[in-house]
């Protein structure tokens, strides 16, 4: 044990897992990067060993017992407001055990990370939209509500699943006759080709016959089951190129998308709330026609609110652990913190 | 070969796969069953495996050199109007060399066969609603267009795992104060505690604390998800228990399940039909709510239709096998077809 403590914060997701040891005064000491290590969809081994692997790369050089306190947050999971068992908590808790570690280790959802990764605020709102679509409400610094977040099956209303499958049906409706013509369909169709697991990627006949072998919707069904369902969520970009030339189908699609989120948002916050707001996931953090969209709403019906995009998830975590073993840090630790360049 | 002629009927579906052999009189001469084979759900090998079995038991005792002709209706796949492959067909075709039939195997999509299981016409329209959905027109007793039948992903609207899904998330919304009371949220819960795999299954704590123990929407996601997705079909008969008892939101869930299937049929059936309209699937031949609604549906719109329902689909494959090695049967021969008591 040296004299400096140390943090760690986690920010544990389905494609990748990273994590950065920093001091009380936002410097960086170590920084680890693995594969995905979410429990829920890979599997507590496959989570553990990641967990493993990036704390180790993040330790290295340094002395665990140093360590006093981590913050982890967890995609589609973690700690919950009714204390639900956190997924795959065994195996975590065995690599916590190997790493020498002795300092408390908390699980947050991944959503109140997010709200830090935005605001310093103890208090507002969450809006995520990436692969699922979550909202929540931050109190003290605590997830007090959460609406949506009910994955792409039951729920993900708006989300970048929600948006992909969207695009597929609106081009399967132009294919079956049944719905206006959309680039959306060129564009669903040359992204499925693109994909070499799929059954429409070989040519139908011949040696290159495939890239200009009109698609039917059935077979454009038979992609998209080739493939796990969020698979779909690859496909809402082409939701931006289909906005930007335009399209009347891929508009009414974003609409309808930020009614959903608008919906989710309004679940967990009143109307009268002037908090902050953060904004979450690649459909809102990056410049698509549903961040656009859903700006314009949070002006039209928040105006007081200040509203931000969440950063590193990462350093967000470590911020938290900070606050828990010392006064909140200073807005110069917090600006040092997040101005460590990571790759997202 | 012996003096008399056969011909085999397969009804190959996900869950069963069942064989008659039947001579050019309707006497059945051999049966057999196996488990599911349907290659695209379950594999090649698999789905062979239970092809063979099936049509051994079927020619146990007969001389395979009798047999002029096989028709085989594939649930969820087959014979396609724009020529598409057999799924799983190398395996199949492996299992039929080995039988030492030597006559011709037509493949027939499910769809089509359902639709000679409810009348002899030869053009008219089917709607099927079972775990699946789908419309076909009928011309010339081959399949002239199809509608929907793109899958629970994309499509299905109005199948049982419609139903299903509707019924979780009228539960999932009340549950999340989103949505009005409604007794699916009590049939939904205790469905799902039943089912030992769900992570709702046991006892929140204590010896038998379950059963009162209010699930959360969050809970009902995680019991769902623990499940393949075409699962929620086992709930759709919920549906039927809770219209019986009154409730408002069963009763608009079955109304809109009616307005899919509507606009499904419609997408292959013009106004002015008057051909037969076969009803096929669990959820259109048992005295469902849905099959209620349906039934009043076609009596506005296509008032001079004979509506049947569906009956024995390995039946209906042997007398469509029987009109190919001869003339149309006679209508004494279906009957007698027909009758041969066979397990759905």
């Amino acid at each position: 044990m040296t004299d400096e403590a140390l943090v760690l914060g986690l920010d544990v997701g389905g494609t990748s897992t990273r994590v950065l040891a920093v001091t009380p005064h936002g410097l960086r000491r170590g920084a680890g990067r693995a594969s995905g290590g979410n429990p829920t969809g890979l599997g507590p081994e496959r989570a553990a060993a990641a967990l493993a692997e990036a704390v180790a790369q993040a330790l290295t050089g340094l002395d665990p017992a140093d360590v006093r306190h981590v913050v982890l947050g967890l995609a589609g999971g973690g700690a919950l407001p009714s204390g639900e068992d956190m997924p795959g908590g065994e195996a975590f808790t065995r690599v916590w055990d190997q790493t020498g570690i002795r300092c408390p280790i908390e699980y947050e959802p991944d959503a109140l990370i997010a709200f830090a990764a935005g605001t310093a605020a103890a208090e507002g709102s969450l809006l995520l939209s990436g692969t699922g679509a979550v909202a929540i409400a931050v109190k003290d610094r605590t997830m007090a509500a959460r609406a949506d977040g009910h994955g792409w099956l039951l729920g993900d209303r708006g989300s970048g699943f929600w948006l992909g499958r969207q695009a597929v049906l609106a081009a399967m409706a132009e294919l079956d006759g049944e719905g206006p013509a959309t680039v959306l369909t060129d564009l669903v169709i040359e992204s499925l080709r693109l994909r070499g697991s799929s059954p429409v990627a070989g040519p139908a006949s011949g040696a290159d016959a495939g890239a200009d072998t009109p698609l039917t919707a059935r077979e454009m069904v038979a992609a998209v089951m080739s493939e796990p369902p969020t698979a779909l969520a690859r496909l809402a970009p082409l939701l931006t190129a289909a906005c930007e030339g335009g399209d009347a189908v891929a508009k009414a699609i974003a609409d309808r998308a930020v009614e959903h989120l608008a919906a989710t948002l309004t679940t967990v916050r009143g109307p009268d709330a002037t908090s902050p707001i953060v904004l979450a996931g690649s459909v809102l953090t990056n410049p698509t026609p549903v961040a656009e969209r859903v700006r314009r709403m949070l002006r039209e019906r928040w105006p007081d609110a200040e509203v931000s995009r969440a950063l590193d998830g990462a350093a967000a975590a470590a911020w938290l652990a900070l606050a828990r073993i010392g006064p909140m840090p200073s807005p110069d630790v917090r600006e040092r913190l997040f101005s460590i360049p990571t790759a997202s």
